[in-house]
C-alpha cells in the first residue's frame, strides 16, 4: 500500500487538500483528509505538489512501422519516458497490413505491446472496406475491449480512405456503439502539391509544410463532419493543428453535434518557424502531418481546449532518428513523419497553459486525462481520483523547473522538438497502479508491467447520439 | 443520520451505483456502495431512482417590486416550490433602489429571504455609478459573500446602465475576484420599438416580442462581450433565449475569452407562437423579457448547452397573477415581465433533453447545478455529490411521469406556461442538507429552513483569468 | 432595323429613359435619348416598358440524354421558350461520353444545337482524366471557343470525379485562362443514403430530397473552394441552393478567394413542402439535383444575390415528361432529375425579387444577364446595352401580370413548377440580335437563327487571379 | 472642346479602347472609337492611357476645426492636390457646433468650400438630437441637396451620440431617403482606456492605438448594423480599420440587410508597426482614428473590397503640421487625430492592388469613383464615363512610377505617411468638368473652379429598402 500524503487533490472538476491511498492491487482504497497510514503502507510526501490523476496520451505510435523505418521507441522505452512526465497510459494504432484482417494486426500489436511499462489500449485502423472489416470491427468491440477504429483522409495510395468508406465505417462503428477517430487532411490535394513542389525542385522539409497548408487540414475536418452528421454519430478528429478545423469543430458543435478534437502539445507551442532555416535535420526532425502551422493557429488551439471545442491533448508520438530522417535527403516526402512528445506533454502544457492562465489546474487534469478517459471509455477506471479507481498518479510540482534536453530525456531517439525550453511545472512521482515508477528524477518503469485496458462501447454521449439519430424521421432533413 | 441506499448517484462527470448517506449536520458523511447504516439512520430506498445534487436555480426573483408589482411568490413559497421541483438552492437578485445604497438593499433582501425553505445566495444589481457603490461592491465581497453582480443593459429610465457604468463595473469587480452578470439587450432599441408599435396601436402583447427582437439581444450580448474583452474578464450573460448571442458567446470563448451563458428552461421548449393568439391573458402571461423565440433559436439553444457554449440553465422564476398582468390591458408595456419557472425547470429539461438524446445524465447535472456551483463559488459545497459537501440531493425517477398544471403545482401564481406538458422524468424525494423535504407527493418544506450562502471570490476561472490579464501588455493589441 | 423608342433602359448599373437602335447586322447602333428614325426603320414603342439585356441562362440542359431519358426540350423549343420568357442566350452542357473525346462531345452538341432559336455557348464538362483530356481543353479553348469546364462532384459511378480529377482539372483550366464550373454534392455520401433509404423501403420521391440534404451540399462546395485555394483559382459553383453553400462561398470570398455562386429561379421561391404530399406525380416533377429545400435556406439564397456572394441566376432547364418520370415510380433514384425554368425565370425574379424590395432593377439585370455575360466571356457582347453590343433586348412591362401554366407556356414539357403562380412583371418583346422574336404573347422564334458564342478565356478576373496566383511563394502557406 | 483621343477606357464593368469628347460645359459629348475632333478642340493624347472617371473621395476634412486645432489643408489646397493625384471630387464633412444649427452649419461650410478647385458634396453630423435637429434634416434634404448625414460613435464628450440618438437619427433619415454614415468605435471604451492608459504613464503615441483595440470598432459596427437592422435601413460605415467590423458588414449582407463599407487607402497598406518607434513625431504623425492595425486586418479589408463586402476607398483626409502634433507631446489624447492621404490614395490602390491581382482595374474604378457615386447619389453624373454625365476623367498611366515625398506632394502639410513608396501607376492627366487641371506634373487647379454637387435622396437601394420594410409585418421578428 502507499499513501500520498498533505498534497492538493486536483480532479477535473475541484481543487482541495486530500491523502489518498493505493491499494497493493493497484486500485485506490481511499480519498480523503487526514488518512490513517495502514499498517505496513509506504508513505509517499506529497507536500507542496498537486496529486492529479496521471495523464493518457491517446495517440502514439510506439514502434511503427511506417515509410519503410520502425518507430524508433518502443512500447517499453515510450511508455517509461511517459511515466518520467506524468503520463501513465496510452492508446496506441492498431495498422493492418493493405487489406488485412484487423484481428490479425490488433493480435501482432498485442504482442508488441507487452513489453509496455505502462497501461495501454488500441484504436484499430479501417483501411479499406469489405465485409470482413465489418464483422472483424464488430469481433474487435465484442470480445477484445476495443472501441474506436481510426480512419486516414490523407496518405494516398498507403492508409488513406475515401468518403465510400468512411460513410461505411462511421455507419458500421455507431451501430456498434464504437467512436471513430480521423487524421484529416485531403490526401488527393497533399499528393498534388507534392508532386508540384518537386516538380519545381522545392525537394526539402519546408516543402513538407507547403503541401499540406491549412485549409487542406479544414477541409478535410468539415467533410467528415459532414460524414458523421448524415449518420448522426459523434467523431474525433485527432492531432488538430488549424484555426480551419477547430472552427469546423465549434460550428458542429454549436449545431448540436457531438465533435471531438485532439491537440498535439508540439502544435500548441512551436510555430512553423521551424521550416524557416538552412539546417536540414532540424527541419526534417519537425516533419510530421499535420506540420508546424503560423502562430495564430496556436492561439486558436489554446482557445479551443479552454472552450470545450477540443477536449483532449496527445502527443502522436512518433520517433525517427536522424538516419531515418535521412532517408528523405533529397527528396520531402520521403522523410518520416513524426516527432517525440510523450515525455514533455504535461510539462509544456502546464508552462504554457496553466503558468499563462490559458488554461485552469481543473482543465489541465480534463485534458490531459480525464476528457480522453471519458471519451474513449476508460472512465471511471482511468482519468480520475476516486475510491476503486486505478491509483495512476502524478504529483506535481507546479513550482519545480527543468530544461528539456534529448541529452536527458528517456525517449529513445536522437532529439527533442523541445530542446533547450525550460518549463516549470514537473512531475516529481509518477505511480501507476499503485506502483511508484518515477521519482524524483530515479526512474523505475518495469518492463512488462503495463496491462492492457479493455475499452468498452456505449458510453453517455454515445447513448445520446443513438437516442437522437434514432428519433430523427428518415425523410426529414435539416 | 439518512441514508440513501440503492440507487445509481449520477454527477457530472460519471454514472455509477451508490448508496449515500447524509449527517445530522446537514453535510455529507459517506459516498460508496453497500455503505452500513448507522444506528438510528433512517434508510431512504433509492431503488429505480438517479440520485443527483439538488438543482441550483442562479436566476429567480422572490416577491420582487418590479413595475408597480410584487412578484406573487415570496421566499418561502417558491422554494418550497423548487423543493417539490429537485431544486434545493437559488441565487435571487437585490435591486438597490434608484441611486441607493447596494449594502441596504442587500440587508432588506437578506430579511426578506430569512423565510426560505432552502438555501439561497445573493447577486447584487448595479444600476448606478459611484464612488459608494465601487466601495460597496468591495465591501460585499469582503464582509457578506456576494461575488457576483447584476447589470441591465434594457430597462430604460429604470435599471439600464450605459457602456460607461459597464465599463467601470466590470473592471471594479474583476478587481474584486467577483463575476459580472448582465441582462442583455439593448435598452435604447427597445425604448423606440415601444414606442413605435403603440404609436401604431400595437398595445397587445404580441407587441412586447416584437419590441424586443433576437438582434436586439445579440447586439446586447456582443456588446458587453466586447466590454469585458477590453479588460479581459469574465462575463455571465444571463437568459440567453436567440441563436444570435448564442453565437456571440461561442465566437467569443473561441477567441479564448472566459464568457459564460444562462438559458432558461421556459425558452428552451415554448417559442413564439405563444403571442400569436387571441387570448389577451394567456399571451401577456408569457410576457417576459427576453420573449419568446422562433423555433430555431431553441436548437441553438439546446446545442449551446451540449456543447458547453451555455453553462448553465435557470428559470428567472417571477410570478405576477392575472391582476398584475391586467395592468398592461391597454399597453403591452406596463405588463409586469416574468414567467413562472422553478418548480418545473428540472422535469423539462429531462424531458425535452434527456430524452431526446440532446444532453447525458451527467450534462444534466452539469447544466442544473455543477456549472453553477462552480461558476458562482457555491463549490464544492453544492452541485457535487461528495463527502463534506452539503447534502442536498433530488432522488430523480426517469421514468416516473406527471402532467404539469397551476391547479397542482406549489408556486403561488395562478398560471403554469408549461399547463398541461406531461413530462416524463421527476423528483421523487427531495433533501436538503440532510433533510427530506419532498418525498412522494408529500411537500414538507420548512419556512426558514433555508440558509444563507456565502459565495466567496475567486475560483480558478477567475485566476486564470487575472493572471492572464496581467500577463498582457498594454501596449499591445489584437 | 429597329428603334426601340421611349422605354427606360435598365443596366447592371444604372436607369434612365433612353431610345435603342438596332443595326440590321443585329448590333446596336444607337443608345440615346430622342434618337432619330433612319428611314425604313422600325419602330418600336417601348413607353412605360423597361429596356434591359436579353436574359442569359448560363445553365441549361436541352434534349440532353441522362438517366435513359432524353430531356423534352430540344434546342428550339427551349430556347424558343426562353425568348418568350425574356432570355437570350444559354450557356448548355457538353458531356461527353464516359472516357470519351470531349472534342467530339462538342461537335455532337454543336450539332444538335444547330436549330436553336437563340445564341447559345457551351461549358463541356469533365468526367474523367488522362492526358487526352487535358490536351482537349487546350484544343477547346483555343480553337473552340469555350472557356468553361464542368465538374459533377455526385451522380457516383457516372458522372461522378474524385478531388484527384478536381485538382488536375482545375489546375488545368487555370493555366489556361477558363473557369470550372461545379455541381457541389458530395456523391458518396448520396450513394450511402440512397442505398439505406430504399433498403428502409422508402422509395418515393421525398427519399430524393432525403438523400441530399443541405449538409451534403455545403460539405461539396466548402471542398471545391478548399481545391481552387489551393491554386489560387477562381471557380465557379452552380445551382447553390442552401445556406451553407452561400456561407461557404462567402467566407471565401472574404479571404479574398474568386468564387462565384449560381441560384436557379426555382431554388429561390419553392421550398421543400413540395415533397409532401401524397400525389406522387407532383413530388416526382420536382425531383431535381439539389432539391428543393427547406425555407431558411430561400432567403439566404436572396441575400446572398443582394449582397453579390451569388451573382447569377439560371434554370438547370431539363424537362422530363410524366412518362419519363414514372420510370422511377418504385424507385426514387431512377427519376430523371431535372425541372422546366427557362421561360419563367425572369418573370418570378421580377415579382418575387425586384417587387419586394429583395433586389433593385439594376441587380436584377446584373444577376439575368451582365454579371453572366462577365464571368463566362460573353461580355461586352452580351449582359449589356451600348454601341456594338448584340442586339439581344427585353422590353419589360413591370406591371403586366400573368398567370404561369403549362397550359399555356412554350416549353416542350407536359408541367411547371411554376403552376398556377401569378407573377407581375414580363416580357411584352423579346429581340434577338435586332430582330423581334417575342411580341405581345406572339411568339416568332425561328428554327436555326441562334448562333453559337465564342467565349474567349482570360477575362479581367482570370488575370487578376494569375497575377496573385504567380506572387505566392510555394513555400509560404497561410 | 477636349478630345481624349486613343486610351483605353475603363469603367466600373468594362475596358475598351475607346475616344472621349468633352464639351464645353463639362459634360462628356461623346465616347466612342476613332472620334471626329470637331472643329476647335483640343486634342489630348492618351496613348498607352488609361481613361477613367476622376476619383471621388467621400470623406475629406478640409479646414477642419478639431481638438483646438484646424486642418492645414484647405478646400482649395486639399482638392487641387486631389487633382493631382486624380481625384476629381469630395464628399467633406459638415460639423455644426454642439447644439448647434445643422442648416446654419451648413452655409458655414459651403462659404469655406467656395475656394474649392474641384467639385464637392457634403454630409452633415448629427451630434446631439432634438426636433430642430429632425426638422433641418428635411430641410437640408428637400433644399440642399445633402442626403447623407454623419454619426459618431465615438468622441465621447465632443461629437459622440448614445443608440438613443442612433435609432431616431436613422428612423429619421430614412423616412428621407437619406443615408447614414458612421464613424464606428465604441467611445465609452476608448475613453475608459484612454484614461486607464494615461493613469499607467503610458501617454505616448503609441497609447493611442491601444486605446482604440479593434473590437472596440468591431462591436460599434455590430451595434449600429443591429440599430439599423431595427429600421431595415441601409448604413454606411467610414474607415472600415479591422478584421471585424469588415466580418460583421459581410454577416449583415448575408442576412439581406444593405450596409456598405468604407476603407481608407492608408489603412489597406500601413500596419501598426508604425507605433513600435521611438521617432515621438513620427508615431504621432500616425495618429487617427481608427489607428493602423495588425496585418492581418490589412489582407481581410483587401478581400472585403473584391468580395464586395467594401465599396469604396476614401481617406479621411485631415492635414495636422508639427505643430499642431506637438499639442499631445505629453498626452496622446491631445494629439489632432488625422493623416493626409487625398493625393496618393489612387497611386497606392492601384500599386497595392491591381498590380498584386488584388483587385481589377474594373473593380479598381469601383472602389475609387463609381461605387460612391452611386452610393452617395452624384451617378449618374460621376462616376462612368458616358454622354451626358460630367466630364471628370483621370488619364492614368498604369506604368508610371513616382516616389511619394512631403517634398513634392501638393498638400498643405509636413509629412506624408506614404513618405518613400514608389508606387506605380499615377494620373497623368486629370480633367475636371472637361477642363484640364493636372496634366504631366503640371498643376492648374484653378481656386473657386469647384461646384457644389446637389445629392438628391431616394436612390436604388433606399426604393428597395424601404419598399421592403414597408412589406415587413411589425409584430413578426425573426
Ligand atoms: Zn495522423
Ligand atoms: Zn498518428
Ligand atoms: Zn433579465
Ligand atoms: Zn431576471
Ligand atoms: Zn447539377
Ligand atoms: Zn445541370
Ligand atoms: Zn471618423
Ligand atoms: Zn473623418
Amino acid at each position: 500500500m502507499l499513501l500520498v500524503r498533505g498534497g492538493t487533490v486536483i480532479t477535473a472538476d475541484s481543487s482541495q487538500p486530500a491523502d489518498v491511498l493505493c491499494g497493493d492491487d493497484g486500485a485506490i482504497l481511499a480519498v480523503g483528509s487526514g488518512l490513517e497510514r495502514p499498517t505496513g503502507a509506504q508513505v509517499l510526501d506529497a507536500g507542496g505538489l498537486l496529486v492529479m490523476p496521471g495523464g493518457i496520451d491517446p495517440h502514439t505510435h510506439m514502434e511503427m512501422p511506417f515509410m519503410g523505418e520502425v518507430a524508433s521507441d518502443d512500447f517499453f522505452t515510450g511508455t517509461a519516458a511517459g511515466l518520467a512526465g506524468g503520463t501513465t497510459s496510452i492508446i496506441d494504432f492498431v495498422i493492418p497490413e493493405q487489406g488485412g484482417s484487423l484481428i490479425d494486426a490488433w493480435r501482432a500489436w498485442r504482442s508488441k505491446a507487452e513489453k509496455a511499462a505502462a497501461d495501454y489500449g488500441f484504436h484499430v485502423a479501417v483501411t479499406h472496406w469489405d465485409e470482413r472489416v465489418s464483422e472483424e470491427m464488430g469481433e474487435l468491440v465484442r470480445d477484445h475491449g476495443v472501441s474506436s477504429f481510426k480512419h486516414f483522409m490523407a496518405y494516398k495510395g498507403a492508409l488513406m480512405v475515401d468518403d465510400g468508406v468512411l460513410m461505411r465505417s462511421l455507419a458500421r462503428a455507431f451501430e456498434l456503439g464504437a467512436l471513430c477517430n480521423i487524421h484529416a487532411e485531403n490526401g488527393e490535394a497533399v499528393a498534388w502539391l507534392q508532386a508540384d513542389l518537386l516538380a519545381h525542385g522545392l525537394t526539402g522539409p519546408a516543402s513538407h509544410a507547403a503541401s499540406r497548408p491549412p485549409l487542406v487540414e479544414g477541409e478535410a475536418a468539415q467533410r467528415v463532419i459532414a460524414i458523421a452528421g448524415v449518420h448522426g454519430a459523434p467523431v474525433y478528429i485527432v492531432h488538430v493543428s488549424t484555426e480551419d478545423a477547430t472552427r469546423a469543430i465549434a460550428e458542429a458543435r454549436a449545431r448540436g453535434q457531438r465533435v471531438y478534437g485532439e491537440v498535439l502539445a508540439q502544435h500548441l507551442v512551436i510555430d512553423d518557424s521551424v521550416y524557416k532555416t538552412d539546417d536540414w535535420l532540424s527541419s526534417a526532425r519537425h516533419v510530421m502531418s499535420p506540420p508546424f502551422r503560423p502562430r495564430h493557429h496556436l492561439d486558436a488551439l489554446w482557445a479551443g481546449l479552454a472552450s470545450g471545442t477540443l477536449q483532449t491533448t496527445a502527443t502522436d508520438h512518433c520517433c525517427f532518428c536522424e538516419g531515418a530522417k535521412r532517408k528523405g535527403e533529397n527528396d520531402f516526402t520521403k522523410i518520416p513523419n513524426g516527432t517525440p512528445g510523450i515525455e514533455d506533454r504535461m510539462s509544456v502544457l502546464w508552462d504554457h497553459g496553466v503558468r499563462t492562465g490559458r488554461l485552469t489546474p481543473q482543465e489541465f487534469v480534463a485534458v490531459t486525462s480525464t476528457n480522453t478517459a471519458r471519451i474513449f471509455n476508460m472512465h471511471p477506471r482511468k482519468g480520475l481520483i476516486a475510491v476503486g479507481a486505478d491509483a495512476d498518479l502524478v504529483l506535481w510540482d507546479p513550482e519545480g523547473s527543468r530544461t528539456i534536453s534529448a541529452a536527458t530525456h528517456h525517449q529513445n531517439v536522437d532529439y527533442n522538438v523541445f530542446e533547450g525550453m525550460t518549463v516549470t511545472g514537473l512531475a516529481r512521482h509518477t505511480i501507476t497502479r499503485g506502483v511508484l515508477a518515477w521519482s524524483d528524477g530515479d526512474l523505475r518503469a518495469v518492463r512488462g508491467a503495463g496491462r492492457y485496458v479493455e475499452r468498452p462501447c456505449g458510453n453517455a454521449d454515445m447513448m445520446a447520439s443513438t437516442l437522437r439519430a434514432a428519433a430523427r424521421d428518415p425523410l426529414v432533413v435539416a
